[in-house]
């Protein structure tokens, strides 16, 4: 089948999802990477797409241009990733979706509400696809939560707790010149919502894909711990949902200890589940009166996943593969670059150890040398 | 950068490890695969490389063929990955070294360890590289722990424990047409070691890889548990490595409650470490006489490694990312083909979820709808 | 040293958190039962008071006679223990006070608010010493986690989670005439309070025990989540702390999968540390910007603790050795009443064992018959 | 139920494990210690003996005087613990035997093989009941692992792996004067084994007794890594059960990060079981083609245990209560001596911590202040 052809507006030199972003897109071969906006900065632009083997003159230092320039190719991109800071979601998703291009869009929407609504409403008119990228629901095992949830395992809902504790803004990294933190921290670029638009929004998003429900009310108190940091960096939430299920959430910058700590329990009159994004690959799912069990990832008891590798490897047996790829291209393109690869004597090795192995069973176990 | 232009041999429709290496080697964007030799069946060879884009003049039926032709092009492939069963390795590998072609080739090297020999001749006379994809090596912190032992963190180095649990063939699968099974008990297809070949060359290997020694001499009792199987299905194994360190090493494809269960500990006179290959993200180090430190993959205390994403994030977070760009070129193939993608109003739904945050805090946290 | 003489109200037959409060006054020596107003029903008063090897004259049906004749006698109990529903610690304690016997109550202190100020004021007006089994601050871990904090090591506190979770009353159990439940969910035997009262209060407890602040505000949810219970069986609090810090605390006592999940975690603005009740073991500690540390019961990094036995050792490695004692004793009074109790055939092995390893050792590793 | 009167040899001041008999022997309620003959010394004897409460009269500093004097009086001991190093446990226990005294004896059996053949005649001989202390065997989920493997929920049993790993024998230990380390490190004293002797024998005992059935024959290799060491500190060990099983068993005490790292693992054809005694109340329990299940101590599941409180709390719970009742005693007797135990303000606290919970609750979750 052939690669659809991709865009990306964001995501040069120095940033960090957009890299994120293109592995993903190329990871399962349905899409090529062929015309960007990386900065608008026209030299960091054209740098990053020499870089990322984007053919000069689809390199664009204006998502305007771009939109317009691509909407009027016949091999024209088939849809546009956006990559870029909070506030610059809304102009450019307008842009190409006004050009009929079809948007992948990083999360969270926009910077601030009304700004939400006015794109919800050019979608609509548009008809153009939208897509945004809460990829925590692409998990095999949320979404085998999900079906858990919708064939009535747990029962009537009760509970939620739900939550997402990082600590890299325990101290005021926006002051170091970081550019991550410098935008999250920032009510312009970020928008209403520090801790609770960067991360909580995965959070809530998750506990309502899983439940399937909605949250009615919330009751919510914010902090910003760090002096003189202008937006939250922990909430402590309360929440209704509908059915009289409640629920909490808690979503933390500043919690030593938690690098991605996102994490999601549930709980019906039936039975109750947990799963955390740093050990994703086990389900926890426990039936009122019965043992707990743990599911794993394509694993016994579980459906039919979307999922490319066996059970036991975890996802990042594929990273740990491709290492070996790229070390095998650096290699290739200057001997000697990739020294851990593994080569023809480790293969001998192995079978030096097949062999004694069998020997030795054959004697006895006695003592073979290698 | 280019990708380089990337072949392979094996890997057709039905067959596992294939699918993985293709995703391996698009992952960073530095191979490109053209060309192919997916059966030795032509239809299914032809058919494969459709499926995976490979033009028709580059879909071949017979390896050897494969190798003389593309090595007489002017845009012939770089490399080639050999993903056949082991009994193929041998002949496949050889071929395309003597056409000048590097070969990337799956483990174990052969089946059979003089085949080995002539092989490793091969690669010396022809000096066309070889790599092998002892593809475990490749995670983040194995090479964490290798670079531990190397500079000396754990002391002199005293006992390791290596082990690689499955429970895939505690039952006759290989009677039930399994293909998998079928040639991994199969002498003729698999050699002389059963999990031995199949699994305990992965423990073994990195053992060596992260102590970065050598085992001298071993013995070995290999049993073949299920009734009538030719080849081992576990092995209980002593080690004696260089400079006086022992060791232990089980493998085993019959010990229930075992997908993937690789795990190495290392204990020297002066610190020990434990990974497991089920929770690869973190590593147990501690030194004598201290409290006992989990480092993760990228998180403090780590040096610098080949990581994608930052701390906390399973590997398996690119996986779910990729999941959502598969979907959202699945619903542009064909609109409404990606239910559980998110869209527009998830976006406006996280808006409302920050704006009634900020609402009901600067309430004094009263209940605020959503 | 000679211990001290306890009397106990309640813990009769039928009872379960006397039991408890009897292994724990016997587990160091430090206290003998020697009399009890086991029950307010006489004929079980007094078949549990034999059962306990409590001599007749010292067997009471109630508890203020109890008080007056132990008050009088030269060889009175040198404390009592109170081990009754709610509702009746406040009249028994009073009684005890007012005699002159030091008390050792359980909590919660009182059914309601009134009754432990009055309490409090008999108290302070008797000068005669009281206790409260605030259990889980007798865990050697909790106390190094209160050292912790005390001496600094998280810096300026910030955030408090504490939760405690059970699943048992997830159903009606009240009405299947379980008492355990049916005195729980009794606002008369109870007070106001359900899981805040029987499980909140451990864990409000436990985080102003270990951080050393207190809680000045709180928010709080409470559900009763079975339909017809009068209490809560679920509650969502959001707290304030001195000194700006902030917290949440869940108790539920229907959430599926959980036994006795308390647990809790402290993060400052220097470090952060997490605790769980059913691990009790272990205390994660983690200072910002470096790898996250296990601390073990009396490990390495562990100041001077209240602990019996090496680390390592869980604590219940004391009752799996008493177990045998146990046994033991059943085995002498009546013998073979202890099948599984360990006997010289097992000394036996264990030495063939040694002995048989150290031949096999000397004969490079033969195999040698047991 | 009147307890019975016990008697102790060795466990004086300095001891280790006498402690531990006696808290066992206390818990339950089932003795009393009366005599004993703590120390060969006559001045620590005596002075043990006063700390212990045990009357001068029936402090002994000879053991051979105690069996005779206690086998003469009426109300002599009803069983003796031998808590002395392993050389003594011959000649002591054969002393109480044949004063017709019952023993309760610490494991190994005794030094030597032939000491133990012999005290096994005496047994045999003498009729008098010989207990030995194989304390991990009381664990509730060791039993209900024998349970599980004994009615067949296995299958046929193929593979067990058990090891015991600590690490504080890293250094040498036994030259700082160290008692425990010297002991254990001296043949004279410990026997021909070292680690094996000390732990081995618990994780080999622990093996056969989960499962029902015996090694037949076994391949060792020791070593004595710290220099100068005379027995083994390390044991890799390979083993041969009835019935064609296999088994590997590693025991260590130089391993760092090691505690008391005693870990059964047991595969049968149909599902397979974990157990680590650091971490006693979780059993995994895996059928073949099914999810792992995590078995509790007395939860979900579970048969008819020894045990002695629900579910969910961990053993040590027990401890964490008794340390308050024994601080109790403390205060009783010192005023003041016991600051972190909880009294009248902590109960008033939880009283008005309940209060305001439901005073929030009931005003739609209003910050109230406590």
């Amino acid at each position: 089948m052939r690669p659809l052809r991709l865009g990306m507006v964001g995501g040069g030199q120095g940033a960090f999802i957009g890299a994120v972003h293109r592995i993903a897109a190329r990871l399962d071969g349905h899409w090529q990477l062929v015309a960007g906006a990386f900065s608008s900065d026209a030299a960091r632009a054209h740098a990053s797409a020499a870089e990322l083997n984007v053919a000069p003159d689809r390199s664009y230092a204006d998502f305007a241009e771009m939109a317009r320039a691509e909407a009027a190719r016949d091999d024209g991109i088939e849809a546009v990733s956006i990559v870029t800071p909070n506030h610059m979601h809304a102009p450019v998703a307008t842009a190409f979706l006004e050009a009929g291009i079809p948007v992948i869009c990083d999360k969270p929407l926009t910077a601030t509400l009304p700004e939400a609504e006015a794109l919800a409403e050019t979608v609509a008119r548009t008809g153009t696809p939208f897509f945004l990228t809460h990829n925590y629901t692409g998990y095999p095992l949320i979404r085998e939560a999900r079906e858990i949830v919708a064939r009535g395992d747990l029962g009537r809902l009760r509970v939620v707790q739900a939550e997402y504790a990082q600590d890299w803004l325990a101290e005021k990294l926006e002051e170091t010149g970081q550019k991550q933190a410098a935008w999250r921290t920032d009510p312009a670029k970020s928008g209403a919502g520090g801790a609770i638009g960067d991360i909580g929004t995965h959070a809530f998003n998750l506990l309502e894909f899983v439940t399937g429900t909605q949250a009615t009310h919330l009751a919510a108190d914010l902090t910003s711990f760090v002096d003189g940091r202008r937006l939250d960096d922990n909430a402590h939430i309360l929440l209704r949902l509908q059915d009289g299920a409640k629920g909490m959430l808690w979503a933390s910058q500043i919690a030593p200890g938690h690098e991605n700590g996102l994490r999601l329990r549930i709980y019906g009159d039936k039975a109750g589940l947990e799963w955390s994004q740093e050990d994703p690959n086990r389900l926890r799912f426990t039936r009122l009166g019965a043992p707990a069990q743990w599911l794993t990832r394509a694993g016994a008891g579980t459906g039919s996943l979307t999922t490319r590798i066996p059970p036991g490897h975890p996802e990042g047996y594929l990273e740990a593969f491709a290492t070996l790829y790229t070390e095998a291209a650096s290699d290739l393109r200057q001997p000697g670059a990739a020294p851990l690869l593994p080569g023809i004597e480790d293969g001998l090795r192995g079978m030096r150890f097949v062999t004694s192995c069998v020997t030795s069973a054959r004697n006895d176990c006695a003592w073979t040398a290698l």
